[in-house]
């Protein structure tokens, strides 16, 4: 395991999953998308988030993934582990096991079934942390979720020496800016968005960082778009923030359902001849039209297509 | 398996699920609540719905409780298993352990992580349907699964011969009634609801019955008020309705959160001598104070405390 | 102004708003509407609602239009006048006119801008209980106004001897009939559904009656069902909810938005030579392609078209 | 009416309206918050918009509010004037109305009753933007009006000589970065945010400033942000920013309800001496326990208190 400088800093990309099948991983697939992420500057990755599909996932592939991860990584950047589940239990076996395979941290939003209380919330997640065997980072996550954490929760929670920080993937700056502000005396706790659209403003108001979905196509970009925040450098983050906001409102776009994102992302990937586009039930991968279009819109954004 | 006449009809509890803690099943509380819900005449099973916080459970505590129900009920009544969850590999096994069970058949909600569309939802049942050994219920869930199947989803997938019926907790009576209506045609289609305040009116305009979790308290009050309605006997509908809604408006409002209705089941049936309380994560069972409250209002409705 | 007899009983349709154009009352239609539904046997009528586009229409065609429905309607049914608003002056400015035409009632859903807590909703209701001239019935509209009247809200309202009952268009019947049952005690207070679909469950479990959309096209039908429904006669509830649920299911599902209700509602209206179908902004009317359909609907209900 | 320099930039309050009771003007109060916030640099003023209360407003107030604060400001900056309306007729009214006074722009969240379709807001909009005697800000505010425009809608709206811009309370950056980038070749098109804790990034990332309600006590500060933000002057803008949100996690946050916001502004002005505090329906000013926390949180900011 990774030894990580507090507060985790900088693009975590949230992997996706390459996958042959429902239950096969694309192995061979995972191995280049890494990769290719640490080739582009990544600090930090992230595996069974949102993006990596992990509640649709089988227990078995999801543990797999996290030793191949871990071992494909081999301690060059900490590696967290998305533990999000609606049973404790399980959530727990899963911290096991990424421990055992060398992760950093883990990562989880609340139980997304029945949808707690605040208090319910922390008392969730005080006992979580005092049995988890790796720090934890926060994830909010409404849309998914149901609940979002307030921030006097957060503030609560950061209390316990195990709760090391937090993603926000609500794209609710007043909510994130809040969580800035109730917490710069604690300049460990961790602050992430996971918008890639808000790295930019994330970082140039104090927060630290971004796990953004594009950095599995794009590394380099969302890399050097937190460099250039980073150093206050506004004419380069807004050069930037425009090719951000380009892939944003163009490659996520397509097709007709809320999965265009992933679908999106993983289409990309397929064309770049990096992983497998296969998309886990309940959704189903670009058919040959939509991919028309993805690829299309790469050649613009002058990605190198080698797998048509 | 019991072959079960079609369609489905009556009272069939969303039995709780048992727990001494979170990865231990209350066993003996399993069979006493079995038989007291049998010994007041329900017509089914269901094991690992909403009520049976299936969700929050490990999967070796849900293999346990499906394998421990099918072996006491053995076969005296139908059991449905829920296998409701977001990846569709982790339901699939789960319904074939339900078969190898005994099980008559298995109920479904939607992923609950991610957000299909229609078109998706269609998609996702008619993989799930086809590889299926058991007759498949579907489950609207909307406030906890934050989709609908609409009734034209339900009239598609009706179509598929291993889809058995839908139970609806919405509340949403206009979208029962149109269910009801656009199903006519299917008579051996079953089409429950899950709230017990709506099953009178229900079986009253032509549909088949209740899942109600009331049953695990009451299951005659339930069983007798589905057959008055079935009688079209209105003034025993209305005495009986009555109870129903002062279980309903009192023993279910205790306690500040959503969890209430829960943990107001939970402790009334260790009041009862029946079984323990625990609720498992991210939910707590009722501290000695809304104990007391759950103890008067059912010593009101002149149940038996055994366990005070 | 009527004595009405208390509760409030039967259909009282919420009538729809005949228009030439935004500013201009169809006021041969408004007769002719009339006439049509007291020749249905309507129990009462109501102005100013949902149906009635009253939020759409400017001050002054509000003002017309009660005018003209209380002259027309010359006391042989009471006729209640949505009073809705997000501004309390309006508000009351509108009942006392409503009083000086002859009304029988008001009715109001809260302020739907800003979304008051239950408590901001008691103080603000009995602010303007106090100060109304008439009877007030709460309309509970939640799609719409995005706040609920929580059944203790309801009962703390009830007290106000300016209150004189509610209707519900969440079409939640687990909510509906929590009002029924915390309200038993004072059965003068009447407890109506908005939705057509429900009004015979209504009915049967205690309940005083529907505020129905559909009742402005054929008023009979929900007369009929109503009075089948208060004589516990089953078997013709259920061959007249047959009916009103293939309207619903097919005459109001025309087009694509949220607006099909209304507009299909019209249209009929139209079609029938009963009135113009013209729709307020943000509405409009349906184009040629869809009156054909609801033609079609029309002719297979065995309506009588005049105006094709 | 002032020819205004576009885009619309800056700092623009949407001011509250300062009122004696539900019929009654504070004129005099409205006097001293213009000057109180022409003296502190403000670079435009909106009457009527949410923090304005203008939906709770009767129309006779609101016509006087827009005739006396055109006179106030005397043609010195730029004068917005909300119209939002469920009815388009009452919007033109007061849009001519507005006119006359010499208002600059007028300012439009959609209809928030019925829910417009994204193609029906684009027809409604149309319609009033054909009628409009002034240019058209076009106001996103989701949470009160249910509805969003959707980027495409945005664009589309832009092509209409009269639209002029976009005022986001959404809170959601991700959709403001969108609007920002697919509108970044009509630069004379406006897009400013509401929520105060957004207009340093707004700004930093090529929107143009804040319609910011904390403007209406603290005036200077958020044009010294919107400034700090124009020069890319981080180490500035994060001084204030800090500032900023201090106030938005005290000051706005005392009260139970979700009109804490606006009690705490009001409040505010009243202990400064500058205005009433009272609230029209459904609200009410805070009583003596809130006032006393917002005076000590006003002394802690270092406001002069003068009406304690």
């Amino acid at each position: 395991m990774t030894t990580t400088q507090l507060p985790l800093r900088g693009i975590i990309p949230p992997m996706v999953t390459p996958l042959i099948d429902n239950d096969t991983l694309d192995k061979v697939g995972v191995e280049r998308l890494v990769e290719h992420m640490i080739a582009g500057g990544i600090h930090g990755l992230f595996a069974l988030g949102t993006t990596g599909e992990a509640p649709s996932l089988s227990y078995d592939i999801r543990y797999q993934l996290v030793e191949l991860s871990c071992k494909i990584v081999n301690g060059r950047i900490p590696v967290l582990v998305g533990i999000t589940d609606t049973s404790i239990s399980e959530s727990l076996a899963l911290a096991e096991h990424a421990a055992r395979c060398g992760a950093a941290a883990v990562v989880s939003a609340p139980p997304y079934y029945f949808a707690p209380a605040q208090q319910e919330l922390i008392e969730y997640y005080t006992e979580l942390a005092d049995a988890l065997p790796l720090p934890l980072y926060l994830y909010n996550m409404p849309s998914h979720v149901k609940v979002i954490f307030e921030p006097q929760t957060v503030r609560t929670l950061s209390e316990h020496p195990n709760v090391a920080g937090l993603k926000d993937s609500s794209s609710n700056m007043v909510y994130f800016n809040s969580l800035v502000h109730i917490m710069h005396d604690k300049p460990e706790f961790s602050l992430l968005v996971g918008p890639e659209e808000l790295t930019a403003e994330c970082v140039l108001l104090g927060g630290h960082g971004g796990v953004n979905g594009g950095a599995n196509i794009f590394p380099e970009l969302y890399v050097e778009l937190y460099n250039a925040a980073l150093a206050c450098d506004i004419v380069r983050v807004r050069e930037l923030q425009a090719r951000v906001m380009e892939i944003s409102t163009t490659l996520y776009k397509i097709g007709k359902y809320g999965s265009s994102f992933l679908k999106g992302v993983k289409c990309s990937l397929s064309l770049m001849g990096i992983c497998s586009d296969f998309a886990a039930a309940p959704f189903r991968k670009f058919r040959a039209e939509e991919r028309a279009k993805v690829r299309e819109i790469l050649e613009r954004l002058g990605a190198e297509i080698k797998n048509p």
